[in-house]
C-alpha cells in the first residue's frame, strides 16, 4: 500500500484524486487545499485540510497546483527529507525546495473539468534524482494502471512543447475549420469522423506515412483553388505555411 | 434493392465495394476497372469488367476514380440519361458529361489501403440536380448505414478545404511533434493518448471551448521558453503563427 497526500483542487487534482481512490494499492492520506470549499464534497471519504501545519506523514506529497506556486508551497511545507513531487510539464525539478527529496510526476494528457478521463490511458512521465524515489513514483503510476516513462528535465520540456503542437495547435486548426464551414452554413458534425480518424491513424502508423492530400501530392491546381476560397488572411497564411511544411517533409518543391 | 455499378479500383473504390457488399439492400451489378488485375480477386463474387462497352443497366454508376479522369470517363460511358455520380470533394458536378443524370456522392473520410474503415461512421455529402436523383442517392447512403447530408457545390468545396485543415494540416503538426521529440530520443507513443483525446474532445465540445494552453492564457513566459527550445526555423514560424491565431480567437493580444 502506498500513501499519498494531494495538494491542490484544480482539474488535474480532481482527476488524480479519482484515479487514486479507484486503486486498491493507493491510499489518499490527506487532501490539502487553501480553501476547503472546493474539496468539501469529499470530506466523508478523505481527510481534507486547509492548513499546511496539519500535514502528517505520507509516502509521497503531490503538488497538483499552478506552475507559479510550486516554489512557494514546496518551501512552506513544514517538514524535510520526504518525497515531494510536482506535476507540471514545464517547471524544473529544482523549483522544488531542496530540503525535500524531489521528483516530478507529469501525466501527459489534457484534463477538462467535466470530461471523464480514463487514467489507465494516461502516460506518466517520471523524473527523480535518486533510484529509490524513481521506484516509489513508478510504483504509484503502476498502481494507477498507467504506462510510465522515465524522462529527463530536458525531455519533459520538449514533451511539453510537442504537446502544444498536437493539442493546442491542432485544436486551433479544428477551430479554423469550424469557422470556415460555419460561414457556409455547413454542419461541423460532418467533419468530426475525419477528425477522429486522423488521430486514430497515427496510433499505429507514423504521421509521415499517414499523410495524404494536395500538399503531399503537390497538386498545384487544388492548392490554388483552395487559396482563392479562403477569405480570412490569417487562415490563408496558415494554409500556405503548413502546405510549404508538408511539401518540404515529402520532398516536393 | 438498389443496383450500383462501381468504376475504379483505388482506396475509395475498395472501401465502397466492401460497404456495398455488406448491405442486404445493395447489389453491385458490375465492377469496372481499366485493368482487371487490381480487382481480379473479387471475380467470384461480382462481375468484373475492363471494357466500358460491357456496362449494362444499373440504378447508379459510381465513379470512384481520380479527379482528373472524371471528365473523360463520364463522356466515354456508352449510354445516356442514367444516374452517374462522382465521389470527389473538389470536382464540380458539371464535370460529368451532361448526357447523364448527374450527381455527387462524396464520403468525407480519409481512406488508407490497409486500414479498416467502418463506413457507418462516414458522413456522405450528396449533391444532385433533381429531387429523384437526390432520393436515390440518399437511399444508397442510408442502405450503407451512413449519415447523409445534402450539400451544394460551394459547400462541398468548402468542406474539402476544411478537411485539409483537420486532416492534412493536423497530421503535419503530428509530424512536427514527432520530429521534435525524436530529436531528444523521446518515444512518440507518449503523445498518442493526447492526440486521441484532443480529437475526442471536439466530438462533444466546440473547438473554441476545448482550447487550453499557454497561447490561450497568454502565458508569455512559457511561450518565450518554448520559442527558445525550437531549433528548426520552420517549426518556429508555425509556433508563432498558430500562437497568434489562438490569441486572436480568445481575445488576447
Amino acid at each position: 500500500m502506498i500513501s499519498v497526500t494531494l495538494l491542490g483542487a484544480g482539474n488535474l487534482a480532481m482527476h488524480l484524486y479519482k484515479a487514486f481512490s479507484e486503486s486498491d494499492a493507493i491510499i489518499v492520506n490527506q487532501w490539502y487545499n487553501r480553501s476547503l470549499d472546493k474539496i468539501s464534497s469529499y470530506k466523508n471519504e478523505v481527510k481534507t485540510i486547509d492548513r499546511l501545519d496539519k500535514l502528517n506523514k505520507a509516502d509521497i506529497y503531490i503538488l497538483a497546483i499552478s506552475d507559479d506556486s510550486i516554489d512557494e508551497i514546496s518551501s512552506a511545507l513544514p517538514f524535510d527529507n520526504r518525497l515531494v513531487v510536482h506535476t507540471s510539464g514545464s517547471v524544473s525539478i529544482h523549483h522544488l525546495d531542496k530540503k525535500h527529496i524531489r521528483g516530478v510526476f507529469y501525466p501527459l494528457q489534457t484534463f477538462t473539468k467535466d470530461a471523464d478521463v480514463n487514467f489507465k490511458e494516461v502516460p506518466i512521465c517520471i523524473e527523480a534524482l535518486d533510484k529509490n524515489s524513481y521506484t516509489t513514483l513508478k510504483t504509484l503510476g503502476d498502481a494507477m494502471g498507467c504506462t510510465t516513462y522515465k524522462i529527463s528535465t530536458e525531455q519533459r520540456q520538449t514533451l511539453h512543447l510537442s504537446a502544444v503542437y498536437v493539442n493546442n495547435f491542432v485544436n486551433q486548426l479544428y477551430r479554423i475549420a469550424h469557422e470556415i464551414s460555419d460561414a457556409k452554413s455547413i454542419n461541423f458534425d460532418i467533419l468530426k469522423p475525419l477528425i477522429l480518424e486522423t488521430a486514430r491513424k497515427v496510433q499505429t502508423m507514423s504521421p509521415y506515412m499517414a499523410q495524404t492530400g494536395p500538399a503531399k501530392r503537390n497538386d498545384k491546381k487544388t492548392i490554388k483553388r483552395h487559396l482563392k476560397l479562403i477569405e480570412n488572411q490569417e487562415h490563408k497564411a496558415i494554409y500556405e505555411l503548413l502546405t510549404k511544411s508538408i511539401k518540404k517533409t515529402h520532398g516536393q518543391r
